[in-house]
């Protein structure tokens, strides 16, 4: 970056882009203090924000030195300065005098015509501007759409209705189609605006320790960059490439519906039981017994059944969240050694996860951390013979708790994802298992990518909506991979049952088509499962995933290019239109279609009663329908037909992969 | 007010009462910049402030003179101040260096314990304290409760749910129960928060022009002081004592219905007819044809009736609103003389209310205003023979209409009413009908009260909800009532019916109940009079009705006290508890329960299926319960039988009425 000095100001740059401009009459640089209000109702926050100052800086003093640049800002001429900002390389490395200033707002020039991604990942919106974005990992939301009748009833049930911004998983990041990237490193709230036709406005309700900036000439190249920066995730392992993981949740019962299922000619990878903990009987429903360790009553003889499924080629899969139940045995344990978090008088925090309590594990304090990645993780779980689990949560921190770290939980929710993700491969690489176990997370956080091997996206509702259904997966999938998380999958078949609202074949149908080009399939039996369609339960419905199964399994050959890719450049499994075609403006907001890997392009249907697809094919390539055959040129918008099991699918007509995409048409 | 300058502040006093408390770590003033969006969708708005600039002015620099202090505030020491305090008399007069600066905060001490009143006509909170209040004229909402079914969907069709503060009447006016009143002379938006232990947070959008405090010893001495300068009412004219208002629109029929209603022994005063203009069919259903004058073919020979009705000892009333619809014959006229507000491109401002549109008279145009008072209410409505009328709306000034005297209708929009309540009140005397003539509006605001002889408190549901049902009639008459407005009334039976909400006869039964201790009692049909419950349909609703009106009759000796009080003290016909039991704390946020005047007290039953009512008997007199004559001992919270047809109501044994109340039990 480069700083010029002006008269009234100064201009910042980054390889040629003006990213600040700061003038005395339209200052870049904010700085005051707030007093927030932050009411937690199960990992759904009501957030209230008092600004009691918001001091504009516009007298700025630019000085050069041998490392870079140092600019100085004031309230007015002849006053102390208020904050600097130290410009080396490609950071900005921001300080201020008094410590009480809690706010901090920063600039960023935009421009006509802009399009910005990232934020995490985001299932509302791919393309972030004209939008403001809160980044604070929470629950989702139900619905996410204050105009919804289940949003509404979510909300008054539990605050639980959520918004397009709320998300497992935020990161203050983003891509600009300007070729650049920003982040700011803080795991305070933030807040990203992009409303303002002249400037982004970037806020955090801490000083961040640095603002980077990252720049490229081809997108592909801005993402490499990220996921350097980020961390990368170890390959796939091996044994996902057989099929599809089944979610069963029925203890023992879950064996013989997997047969079932197998019979049916579904190739499987693996059988997934979120319940082999057992469960516990709430006014609310079965909820899973949260002491991490094999429940013999409801899944007797697990351990010898595993070895059998192992060999027949299937693994098993289980669950783990990072909080413990004071019922369970484990919790005895960790509250004797200290390893919870702490309430204000020193006592074990106790949070409340409806009718039952538990304590949360302080992953700032090494000592839990070793204890849950050896004693939980390594031999209740790895040991014992689990492949991989889904590690919910994360989300959850309490932000009055107290932390071995003596950080403010304020600071350390944001913090927590990557902390939690942090153990799990921790727990993995200690028996030498990365790369072989894999364990998927829906909550995410900045550096995640280093540690999580697996997205999942979270807790869809079982519908068609636009901001809670199956559309909002490929956003969550574009979003995040742009940040260098190169894997994501989802709850094939939604998770989210409320207020009446439960699965049709259709769905479950149209979710399998999409999920086929993703880089895990995995179904999930959702929050009511007497209550939803299964898989086992209708002829129609599990033929065609059989289908869409061995669709997905034709495809490995080209998948596993894609892993190479992944673990070589940082690229995501799939991808945004325009990360191979920058060229093509009208991909820039594209959030309905994607390509998976460089050649083939994917527009499931999300909506319902619906046969055919309207979509946009990018310019500078030829792309070939893969049912039909017929070959368009790029550039062009087109309807196509799509009826159930015949998923809107093209692949480049130049691909080297050519031949194996025309073989899908002879899978019955 | 004093001034007492300290070595690192000063403080302000009022009558020994600390009011601001400046320090240079806690100051009490500060000003900003922000930039608000403001959209309305018919009355309803939603409005939402970036704030840019928001400055904490921490160095104060006291100097005393002749007249009084002059307080100077600065960002920081050695630089320029950027407002300026000047104290005169009870009067605060601030000014800012910088035009540009459209935000300002002062911060007023505040006490544990402490209650405030105030804020215009509140519906949902009498007693402010603990939360914030945006002060801005708008429609109230349907429902006004955010949790409720019926205020989510009137959201979603138009955002027009309202919420706890939004009001037809708002004003930046507020009583503290340290017996002072503070008053902020702007017409900006502004909000009144008042949820800090330590300070009330008064905010404009504007500079005000004064800050007025009041003091005194007793509150009655407050309300007193309020009233003189806010304006006073006449007295209520004489031919209302007569018996009930009764509001039918059913064209021609109307008078047949009001002879059925006159048959069953109900006192009448006046019939009430405000489709007397017409009707227009819309998808919506039948609206008023807003071209102010009577309609012949609606109404045949309305002239005539209207002079055998008074000859009857009944009068006859109709309907106004400040909009003209662009297909009626005002219309014509008014544009050609210029009288209608402009558009950006000086066009006349057309304005949809639904399937048609209309101009919006310029009030701040004089000559505007002297047509409609001549024109309009002189000839078409005083000379035709009305008697009274709804003055209708007064909320609605769009934001971007362009006026005659130039201000920005942002700053307009507030000071609307009281210039609508100005016209009425003009053209009424220059008949020479002040106090004669009974108009009545919802719409209100700072000096309203000089000219509106009459509030009504707006488009209640027709239901027994918290924050839109019957008992916020009570919240919104003791609130306006204490700034001075000292007559208030409501729709018998409630207003607004969506969704499926309507009428019982229990809620028009209660109403009536409530309605008997209020200075008017008026029905309405309501917005959907075919799917709601009249008076004129159920003989019990109708019998019951009959004998409330009696009730009210009866004591109009006692009223007509109540209005030569007003005439002389400015105390409103109905009070809250501690206005006369300033002693008993109890009292301070009863809402539920009201002095009509200074010996009755009357707690209408509000929820639906109760016939007991619970209570506080305010301490310092002895109560009897009329309709048993059992007393008690004031300073107890008792519960009591309150069957329909028996309210309870109590008086005050030493009351010299108290002759006139027992003789209510003598009524059928």
């Amino acid at each position: 970056m480069r700083v010029l000095a002006l008269p009234d100001g100064f201009d910042l740059t980054l390889g040629g882009r003006l990213i600040l401009r700061h003038r005395a009459a339209a200052p870049c640089l904010f700085v005051g203090h707030g007093d927030a209000r932050m009411d937690m109702v199960r990992g759904n926050f009501d957030i209230e924000d008092t600004l009691t100052a918001r001091l504009p800086l516009p007298v700025a003093t630019v000085a050069e030195d041998s490392i870079g640049w140092r600019i100085t800002f004031a309230v007015a001429e002849g006053v102390a300065p208020l904050a600097t900002l130290k410009i080396i390389g490609n950071q900005i490395v921001p300080t201020v005098a008094d410590p009480s200033l809690n706010r901090f707002w920063l600039r960023i020039l935009a421009e006509a015509g802009e399009h910005v991604w990232g934020g995490g990942e985001q299932m509302s919106y791919f393309d972030l501007k004209g939008r403001r974005f809160p980044l604070w990992t929470s629950e989702p939301g139900v619905g996410r759409d204050k105009s919804s009748e289940i949003t509404f009833k979510a909300d008054v049930m539990g605050k639980a209705g959520g918004d397009y911004w709320n998300t497992n998983y935020p990161q203050p990041t983003y891509l600009s189609s300007r070729k650049y990237a920003l982040h700011f490193e803080t795991t305070a709230y933030s807040a990203f605006d992009f409303r303002h036709p002249d400037y982004h406005e970037l806020e955090a309700w801490a000083v961040p320790a640095r603002i980077e900036l990252f720049a490229a000439d081809r997108f592909t190249g801005l993402v490499s960059q990220l996921s350097e920066r980020f961390g990368r995730q170890p390959p796939l392992p091996e044994w996902v490439y057989s099929g599809a993981i089944i979610g069963l949740k029925d203890g023992d019962n879950s064996f013989a519906r997997l047969e079932k299922i197998r019979a049916a000619g579904v190739p499987v990878s693996a059988l997934w039981c979120e319940d082999w903990v057992g469960l516990r009987e709430t006014s609310f429903g079965k909820r899973l017994f949260w002491d991490w360790r094999a429940n013999e009553q409801h899944y007797p003889n697990l351990k010898a059944k595993i070895a059998v499924l192992k060999a027949e080629g299937i693994r098993f899969m289980g669950y783990v969240n990072p909080y413990l139940c004071n019922d369970g045995m484990l919790f005895e344990e960790a509250e004797a050694a200290g390893y919870f978090a702490k309430d204000a008088v020193g006592k074990t925090a106790l949070v409340d996860f409806g009718e039952f309590d538990c304590g949360v594990i302080d992953f700032t304090n090494p000592a839990a951390c070793a204890w849950f990645e050896e004693k939980v993780i390594g031999q209740n779980m790895l040991d014992f013979g689990l492949s991989g689990w889904m590690a919910d949560f994360g989300e959850y921190l309490p932000i009055d708790v107290h932390l071995a770290n003596g950080i403010d939980a304020r600071l350390m929710h944001n913090a927590w994802p990557t902390l939690w993700a942090e153990v799990n491969a921790r727990a993995v690489a200690k028996r030498g298992q990365t790369g072989e176990a894999l364990f998927f997370m829906r909550a995410g956080f900045t550096g995640v990518q280093a540690h999580c091997p697996l997205l999942w996206a979270g807790d869809q509702s079982v519908d068609f909506s636009r901001h809670d259904g199956l559309v909002t997966v490929m956003s969550g999938a574009l979003s995040s991979g742009l940040l260098g998380n190169a894997y994501h999958h989802s709850d094939i078949g939604g998770y989210t049952s409320l207020f009446g609202n439960v699965r049709t074949p259709e769905l479950l149908m149209r979710w399998a088509e999409m999920a086929a080009f993703t880089p895990v399939m995995r179904t999930h039996e959702g929050n009511r499962p007497r209550d939803n369609l299964q898989l086992d339960e209708n002829p129609q419905v599990l033929a065609h995933f059989a289908r869409m199964v061995k669709l997905w399994v034709h495809l490995v050959p080209y998948l596993k290019s894609l892993v190479a890719d992944a673990v070589a450049t940082g690229l995501p499994v799939q991808r945004p239109l325009f990360l191979h075609f920058e060229e093509d403006a009208a991909c820039y907001a594209v959030q309905d279609s994607y390509l998976y890997g460089p050649d083939l392009l994917v527009a499931p249907v999300w909506q319902a009663g619906t046969e055919t697809r309207n979509l946009h094919l990018p310019q500078g390539a030829e792309w070939v329908h893969v049912w039909s055959g017929a070959t368009f040129d790029g550039g062009a918008d087109i309807s196509i037909p799509a009826p159930l099991g015949e998923p809107a699918i093209f692949y480049r007509r130049d691909s080297s992969f050519a031949a194996l995409f025309r073989g899908l048409t002879a899978l019955v």
